[in-house]
C-alpha cells in the first residue's frame, strides 16, 4: 500500500500543481445522499430523472466539492493540512460513470499564517470543466507519512 | 412520509429563512471518505487522531459543505435548485456526534437570471459557528411537490 505524503510549507513553491482523480459510481450518490441528508430525486430516482431538463440522474453539486477536498488532504499539501475557506463555482453537471479530475496550482503563500492559497479546476473524462474555485489552506509545518486507514467495507442492498 | 416541497423565484422575499439540521455519526466519516476519497487518518483512525492537535478524530471539513448544500436542496429554495456557486470559511471542527444547523437567509433576487443569494451559517449544538458562507442558485420557476425516494439500505462493517 502506497503511503500517503505531504509538502510542508517550506517545501510548496508557488506553481507547484498536483492531480488527483475520482470515478463517480452509482453508489457514490448514494452515499453522498445519506451523510448530507439531500434526498432529492434527481439524484436518487433515475424514473424522475428522465422528466428532468438533465434527463437522467445527475451527481450532487458539492460532490464535486468534496472530491477537491480530497485532493488538497491527499496531495497538495496532504496530510496535515488544515482546511480555512473554499470557492466553488459549479459550471456543468457530473453524471454517473464520469470521472472527475481535480488540477490544483499553488498561487500564493502568506508567511504570517503559512497558509497557502491554491486554484482548483475539476474536470470531466471529457476534459470539461465541471466546476473551479479557489481553496485557502494552512499547509502542514511537519513531515508526514502515513499508512492510509482501510475504509470499512460500505454495503448498499437496493 | 412528508413531501419535498420548494418555493419558486416568484415567492422567494428577501429576508426569508430556513434551518436544516443533521447529526454527524461515526458512520458518516466513513461514507465520507469513500465517497470523496480523502482517506486521511484524522477522520478515520481514533488512535492517530489522538496524537493531534485536535485531541480525536474531526469530521472533513466539506462534510459541512455538503450540509450546507443539502439545506438548499430540501429546504430554500427546495427541489428544482441549480447551484451555481459557493464559498465557505471553515471555523471550527465538527466532531462525531456534533449536530449541525444550518441557517439560511435570503440576501438577495437578481430578476435576471432568476438567481438568488443566500447567506449560510452552520453552527453545532453549542451555537457556535463552525462554517459560514454564501450560495447563489437559480431558483425553480415551477412549484415542485415530491415524494423523498427512499435510501438503499447502507451497512458499514468494521
Amino acid at each position: 500500500m502506497t503511503t500517503l505524503d505531504n509538502f510542508t510549507y517550506d517545501e510548496i513553491t508557488i506553481g507547484q500543481t498536483a492531480t488527483y482523480s475520482k470515478a463517480v459510481e452509482e453508489r457514490d450518490l448514494s452515499l453522498f445522499a445519506a451523510v448530507s441528508g439531500d434526498l432529492n430525486p434527481l439524484h436518487l430516482d433515475a424514473v424522475y430523472a428522465a422528466t428532468t431538463a438533465f434527463g437522467e440522474r445527475i451527481a450532487h453539486g458539492m460532490l464535486t466539492g468534496a472530491v477537491i477536498s480530497a485532493a488538497l488532504a491527499m496531495k497538495l499539501p496532504g496530510p496535515g493540512t488544515i482546511y480555512l475557506a473554499q470557492d466553488l463555482r459549479f459550471r456543468l453537471p457530473v453524471k454517473i460513470g464520469d470521472t472527475i479530475t481535480v488540477e490544483l496550482e499553488v498561487t500564493g503563500k502568506q508567511d504570517r499564517r503559512k497558509s497557502v492559497t491554491l486554484d482548483c479546476k475539476a474536470y470531466n473524462q471529457a476534459r470539461k470543466l465541471v466546476a473551479s474555485g479557489t481553496a485557502d489552506v494552512i499547509a502542514p509545518s511537519e513531515k508526514l507519512s502515513l499508512m492510509p486507514p482501510e475504509l470499512p467495507g460500505i454495503t448498499i442492498s437496493p
